[in-house]
């Protein structure tokens, strides 16, 4: 008996959902060993097994520069109103408090939440944040709401890294941030920035990257990488600069994640995108970033 | 090899787990496909998979006028003192806001969450309310932490729509919320509301559904119908009259669901169940509904 | 066709995948279930199915005392400063509110949240809670944060029941709680207490139990017993006494859990873990608790 059997006998012939079963016949450790294992070419929602045995389903990017890309967080901002308040699980849903420096933690615990389906409309960390091991981050900038089919059409940025870096850094992101902890006072900037990585663009440019963020922002950062956990001038800690290397230190307008206190203008920095909307929310001017950017998850991936 | 032959191979045989997993190999795009597909009759837990292939389970009423019935969401107060507080996720977590229109958006975007088991004891939302084609709604109102076995039997009413008017709005409540936001002054009471269906009663009829709300309300809607996003005199939105059609603009008091914002009584009609509680938690006076009303989810149904 | 050859159809042959995978071809009412079934010696995550259908994922200890205990939830404190604020899913995430004397109502309803890896880094509740029939309890004091590999190695304490009392309370905590509510002034201390039932150490033991609490609050209790549904002096109620049998009204700095409603000191009481800061965040002084039971995750297991 073969897997076409047993799709078979659980389908009684129907064709349509033969093709959505023949899916749950093709498990791996990650998209990268789903594809090495069938040779699979074609975007879209796999199951993944953990070491411990967790299985759970996610997106695979199987195109892009040879594809096996498994997606395992993404970071939206709910409310860009809301300062560290309910939907903030990559800063803190508990107030800009001094109290509580590293937030709620997401960075660097083993929580998940949300769903690959939901991942453009709430946050989303599943466990292949911290159970795969891979070489390289790619990124997805995806408008809010929109559906699986559509991401990679309706991206407005994509790239990745290509350096294999992750593997200096424990291979996945739980464990770079464990070592650079997303704590507020952790370090200064820019002493103790962690790694900026050069990127690979995929969809738009530098130019892209640079008008996403308010004029002020753009002589703060050089486009063409991703940074990871940096500080601002008043030692708040940031995840991720997602396509940008800080060469001054008014981070909080062009990072995204964070500790739980952001002491300039408290409460108004802290969140997942934290000083995005400083001169008004949406409005691309002075320190404020582009209305497009302020409303794209920012999608995660590992290979 | 047939499925008993693996249901068998998997159980070694044993009885009772045959009989449960043998759902186990029972899955299809709906309850309505899975009764059609199987012949099903039994209320119960089913898999349903979904276009990109997410595999979820949820209850399908297999019995009430022909069956087929998908549970796609519930609708539970968890707090009826907390004003647009945590758990408020039809209407909003992040407070009483005019900044927050839109409130969490849950009407209109892909963001799932709850378990079926537990869709009386707290907010439900799963991959069919966005994936499932439907025709037609159906709604039960259940006592709150009532197990999946007594929903039907402990309803205090129950009806459903026959007018196939989902196919006119997309086919499922994601289509029909995109096109009619459920957004504070998107519009006006009552110019803008959406469509009013007339419903069939399965369990109770129009004399229960009055009672459940306050005497005052009583005078605002005509009951025998579902009504689908309205407003209220102050322009707070609201995303279902279940079980009635309003003809005043006092809709707060027996719509739920809502937008971000409800400038009457600032925040107290913020919440899931707007202002039920208007002349104190359920007293059934005035303007206050029922305690049996505000304490029963509402379960709502696709076929 | 037995097992073997339906692993073998799927991985392809793959051995490192057709160990996993054995794992999902085990699926028993419980992880004693699973044991008695499949004669499984090894800990780790196994699939359970509900008497509805509903399949899950837990941990089971399959070594402890005979082994056979499945892991039905944790409490798990996100942020000793918050007061009853969001994370505080076992007492309230409404604030400290007299209105909301149930709090969450979690100990009591059909909520499920969370997952078994994360279960040290969030509170975790699966359907086995309210689903298992068993008849004892076990508990594990896990640090924040660790692996599910290393929560044995890492315990800083274990112990479980042997008097099958659960068979008195309707099989599990669920029902255990339902008549006994966890409800700010639904009785008193110590006349309306729950059971005490004396424990087995499976690590630690009686003195470490103690040095744990602040060295006030040692004098309020015995150690060497789990105690359910208590209340304080303000008639603030508790669920679970984690190691101790109150001899006197201070419980608050030594049980967890709890309504919405601590009247001492409004809000310093309400939260998972209620006055376990009296004194500071994990001082070990006066009334304080160890920084080690601060940040350690209560693993509760049922057999």
């Amino acid at each position: 008996m073969d897997k076409l059997d047993v799709i078979d006998a659980i389908t009684n012939g129907n064709y349509q959902l033969e093709t959505t079963l023949g899916k749950l016949h093709i498990l791996g450790s990650s998209c990268k060993d789903i594809q090495q294992r069938y040779g699979v070419r074609e975007d879209g929602l796999y199951f993944i097994i953990t070491t411990n045995g967790v299985v759970y389903q996610t997106f695979c990017d199987m195109t892009t520069a040879g594809g096996g890309w498994t997606l395992v967080a993404s970071v939206h901002e709910n409310n860009m109103y809301g300062k560290c308040t309910a939907g903030d699980r990559w800063s803190s849903q508990q107030g800009n408090n001094a109290n509580n420096p590293d937030g709620d933690g997401t960075w660097a615990n083993l929580k998940t939440f949300g769903t690959p389906e939901g991942a453009t409309s709430d946050d989303y960390k599943n466990p292949g944040y911290y159970d795969i091991v891979g070489e390289d981050v790619s990124i997805w900038h995806v408008p809010n709401d929109t559906p699986v089919k559509k991401w990679s059409c309706d991206s407005i940025l994509q790239y990745h890294t290509a350096t294999k870096f992750l593997t200096g850094h424990g291979g996945n992101l739980l464990n770079l941030y464990k070592r650079l902890p997303v704590r507020y006072n952790a370090g200064r900037c820019p002493s103790n920035h962690g790694p900026s990585i050069p990127i690979v663009y995929d969809k738009g440019d530098a130019e892209t990257t640079k008008n996403l963020y308010g004029p002020n922002a753009r002589g703060q950062f050089v486009p063409g990488y991703i940074t990871f956990r940096v500080f601002n001038y008043e030692r708040g800690a940031m995840a991720l600069c997602s396509g940008t290397k800080p060469v001054r230190c008014h981070t909080e307008h062009f990072c995204i994640g964070g500790g739980g206190y952001f002491p300039e203008g408290n409460p108004r920095q802290c969140g997942d995108f934290p000083g995005f909307d400083w001169n008004g929310y949406g409005t691309n001017r002075d320190w404020s970033a582009s209305k497009a950017v302020s409303e794209a998850a920012v999608l995660i991936f590992y290979r």
